[in-house]
């Protein structure tokens, strides 16, 4: 790491970008003085944008390139035809050791398929994940993998564990994080094969890993553990069944009291706490999944996002820098390999 | 169907049976007139509570046994050794013509094994699925299934997708209802093989029926499709994550408002509208899980639920058999079985 830390943007990746994307910049380094930027970009959109922005231009080493990752490109066709991308660029600067870390609000797939040529798997982990802050009513909790395996087996459930629980200690600053895999039930013989398996070998490791056993969708709301591991699918559908019930709840909340005089009066009264509670599950803060397991901090902003949202994912990818999460990672892993190859695994199954 | 309609309640499941079941049959007959029951439990414990219920005890024909089935009890050995309990005696009751319908707040996998074993499932359908009813933006959804298959082949899927449609026709009385099917992403080529399949299928059918395509997991919320179709293990989790996202929202609001006095008088002057919003998502509206699939009406309440949740599920049971819903599965799938074989299912497959 610099003595600054250095961040690579990909400006063109998201609805709203590049303007978000330099703005939620602007949001970010007035938050995290010192940070530098190499921002990559279509530089006749981006040189005027940054006009308007002096003291964030300062900071910013603009790279110019035409290309962009579309939405809806294939990962493995823009991991072949998009070297010219400014989402591989971004990418490249970390790899190259420019840039400490990459934050992209463009295609999923393709960032993951990027990333992970680009900066290859940490020792021992076979397949990223992807991971975010969920809020709960302890705090916060950290989810994984939320779309980057859609069939996960038991060892790489048992990597995902090891990886959030590297999180959750060294970025959540939670001295001994618990872990729990999300399934069906809480007995032991609920859940398919994957889950059952994970849990049997998480049960029996001698590493100092909290396991909590297995939680259920609703132990997400309540923060029963800090850690809460899955497979891609059920993660992704979990994730976005929070952001969904939320905005559910946000409107329904606001349609009944918009109704009647006194609903309207109270709103207006009560104004500062709801407010409050609004920011508490305001999505925007919860914006930036991590891509743990990679040789560099990546972070995917939310493509829908707005400048405020993409000023958190930037803060996400800071922190992450920062607190030498990687270093973290591979110390770990590499402890728990050694460990967990002395289990026999057979055992697990029946 | 008798005249009048008569369900069988095991009166032994659930966490506060008998009291709440006794309770919410209670409230139930006051707004479904001429109701018949045929309660299944200890008479010595049920016989002073009915006391209580005059008018309810007027439609009740009580039936004694001892024998209860309890909540860690594996389904295998509850169909095995359970044949003397209250809900095995309440699920024959259905089997024997006595009942239209049953409602068990007991082992949601004991009274599916036994449901399944006497009822039998309606011809043409392999698993029955579990499905509930829940809010969206537009009204209400359909999901299944919710955990009685914990892995589903596209086929189990294609029959989920069909028996929901009938469900939403049949009992919400929408005239075309719209089906999805979960997955990660709305992209024709995301997901797991037995969701693409299962979409390939069902793209292809000539039935008259409305498939949307994929959705996530916040189009759940949105209310994007009328009728959501999954498999057990995501269902599970989706509804859960639901349930506890909406826990952590009303306990959230509740803490912002308390924690300063323009809170508390605002709540105050917004009470009927805070109330009304409340009621919009209390989880006991949403009580009474169905068994879709089988040779008779079968519905779970869920086990920590109070009188008033036990009398939603007796509710949606009436509702059940009097919609005739079973009829209309039947025909239904008659009629899509025969054209469905004629799709080569091949073609879904590369």
């Amino acid at each position: 790491m610099s003595q600054h830390i250095t961040l690579s943007i990909d400006a063109m990746g998201g609805d709203n970008a590049p303007n978000m994307v330099v703005e939620g910049m602007d949001m970010a380094l007035r938050d995290l003085p010192g940070t530098k930027f190499i921002l990559f970009g279509r530089s006749e959109q981006l040189v005027p944008l940054l006009e308007k922005f002096p003291k964030l231009s300062a900071n910013v080493d603009l790279r110019h390139t035409d290309d962009t990752v579309s939405n809806d490109e294939k990962p493995g066709i823009a991991l072949r035809s998009g070297r010219q991308s400014s989402m591989r660029k971004a990418i490249n600067a970390v790899g190259e050791h420019e840039a400490d870390g990459v934050v992209s609000a463009g295609n999923t797939g393709a960032l993951m398929a990027m990333a992970k040529f680009v900066l290859k798997t940490l020792p021992g982990i076979d397949r990223p994940a992807i991971a975010s802050l969920l809020p709960t009513m302890r705090g916060e909790s950290v989810m994984l993998d939320l779309g980057a395996n859609i069939q996960c087996d038991a060892e790489n459930l048992v990597q995902f564990a090891v990886m959030g629980e590297v999180f959750a200690r060294n970025v959540l600053h939670i001295e001994k994080p618990s872990i729990g895999i999300l399934n069906v039930g809480t007995e032991v013989l609920k859940g398919n094969d994957s889950v059952k398996q994970a849990a049997a070998i998480l049960s029996e490791t001698k590493l100092p890993i909290d396991f909590y056993g297995f939680v259920e969708g609703d132990d997400i709301g309540k923060g029963t553990v800090d850690v809460i591991v899955t497979d891609g699918f059920t993660g992704n559908v979990a994730l976005k069944t929070v952001e969904g019930t939320a905005k559910l709840f946000a409107g329904a909340l606001k349609q009944e009291l918009m109704k009647s005089l006194p609903g309207k009066i109270g709103a207006l009264v009560a104004k500062p706490a709801i407010d409050a509670f609004r920011s508490r599950f305001d999505p925007r803060r919860y914006n930036g999944a991590m891509f743990l397991g990679l040789g560099g901090i990546c972070i995917k902003s939310h493509g829908g996002t707005d400048a405020l949202g993409f000023c958190y994912a930037i803060k996400v990818a800071h922190e992450l820098v920062k607190d030498q999460l990687n270093e973290g990672i591979k110390e770990d892993y590499a402890r728990f390999s050694s460990e967990h190859h002395s289990i026999p695994l057979i055992a697990a199954e029946d």
